[in-house]
């Protein structure tokens, strides 16, 4: 069976201190599914998108063998439209707006043929979503949760809910201290494990990824790069390649775990040179190879 | 020859957001020796404590072999006193008095028998103090040097100077951004490399450090502490631990300076978990052995 995401579909608006772009290719599952595209063949997108959504963003996704079965075009309305801007260093970002259009009454159906699917990623979405989707799945082998502090804020307990139910929850550092309610990552990272999932990883952005596996711990640090161009989606393309990778290599042991974070900080590195998808829409394979190659001279001693 | 150490000795006052100690052990040199002393048994410490430093702060430094033919004992006035608030969670530190008493006016003398030092750490002093002690020495084969934003602010034209001569400098990450003017570590890094050290160490707390040698990279988590009792010393610590590995094994290769910054690593993690130089007192090789496996197991994958 394929990797089965579903996440929200977007176009974005995002200006930084250098540049701004508008309707651009967006949203959790669009960077998921094109990052995991590297890795394996078989990925069944589940989302929706309104008739804004243009056949050159439909081509992308399709070139990446991402499988629209579960794609929902609604032609009475619009894409869901996202606007944000950066600070200074691209560390903060401030919501501009956000339409909802026809994400606002989403209704996740996975047809018939995946809901035995045993790999399924659930994108940051409301939790109430994500846990419509696990009711109507067959025991999956793996399930890996991404979240945000939006659902933190409003939505606690079907967040809480849906963490019982997983066994991967990504989140970033200030997340994962506000959702468990303590104020060091490493207490956090234990209490979100008690909540539920085996696995948690907990996104720190320029100071890299820390993998919880039952007891034990895996740091990486970020991919150096010297500039970042938007990091839209940056946490997304993380959790599409590591799943991605997953999903092809099937082993879950704590040693492809590792090899899984490494693949999702490469794949976020290629992300965030550039607006929108646009870093992770033509990469070679080779250019991933390198960079894991990297992270082994950067982090590897005897 | 032994590891040369020029730098301040002090007795600290030290708040936390838990507890309160007053006339502790402090100043970079003692961090610098204790730590190195558990690498290498041949210490020199150059500095200077007034007539209210004790007996039993001398017997630390005896017990744990540090030579201070080069430690002046001023009985004319008071060992440099220096107090500090920190924040909740201990990472703003608020310098609330810095009595220079002794430490005003010392005269970095090299003994004779140390001029010949192959192996020299200059730790936080002011660059004038650091130029001085280089001017003493015979072709030292490398020299480490620590300093602090407060040179970077009163003394950036002699810390430059300082900076052409020595081999590896250690710097935190905001103090690498101020005295590159960039905002990016990456870039700060190539800067300060061009300013003369072929080795760049920058240290990040909780988030580790990054050892930048000619154009490679190694970077080092922080050790998963789930509390920190006094971050003072760390980053003396670090480099103590750090140079007193080099010293011991005499290997400049880029391999050897990995083990030897995840070396500095666990013993600032032994330094923090206790006040004043505490944790650093009376440990086993058999416990930094272990946080040292304990490194291999959290960062490296194949």
């Amino acid at each position: 069976m394929g990797l089965l995401v579903v996440g929200s579909i977007a176009l974005d608006d995002i200006e930084t201190p250098v540049n701004k772009v508008e309707n651009v290719l967006g949203g959790s599952s669009t960077y998921i599914t094109l990052a995991a595209s590297y890795f394996t063949s078989k990925i069944e997108l589940i989302g929706v998108v309104g008739n804004d959504f243009s056949k050159e963003h439909i081509k992308i996704l399709e070139d990446h063998n991402i499988g629209l079965t579960g794609l929902q075009i609604k032609t009475d309305g619009k894409t869901f439209h996202y606007g944000c801007k950066y600070g200074e260093d691209c560390n903060n970002r401030e919501t501009i707006f956000t339409d909802l259009n026809v994400f606002e009454n989403f209704d996740p159906i996975i047809p018939e043929d995946f809901r035995k699917s045993s790999f399924v990623l659930l994108g940051n979405i409301a939790p109430e979503l994500q846990l419509n989707v696990l009711s109507q799945l067959e025991s999956p082998k793996l399930v890996v949760c991404d979240t945000m502090n939006l659902w933190i804020n409003i939505a606690k307990k079907a967040l809480i809910e849906t963490i019982k139910k997983v066994d991967v929850l990504v989140v970033n550092d200030s997340e994962a201290k506000q959702l468990s309610e303590t104020d060091n990552i490493f207490s956090a990272a234990k209490a979100l494990q008690a909540m539920g999932p085996r696995i948690v990883i907990i996104k720190k952005g320029e100071h890299g990824a820390i993998l919880f596996m039952e007891d034990d711990i895996f740091c990486v640090p970020a991919y150096p790069l010297e500039s970042i161009v938007d990091p839209t989606g940056a946490g997304d393309t993380f959790v599409g390649g590591f799943t991605g990778y997953l999903h092809k290599t099937k082993d879950l042991s704590f040693n492809n775990l590792k090899r899984a974070v490494v693949y999702g900080t490469v794949m976020a590195s290629f992300s965030v040179q550039n607006f929108s998808t646009v870093g992770i829409e033509n990469l070679e394979q080779s250019e991933i190879a390198k960079r894991y190659n990297e992270f082994i001279i950067m982090t590897q001693f005897d």
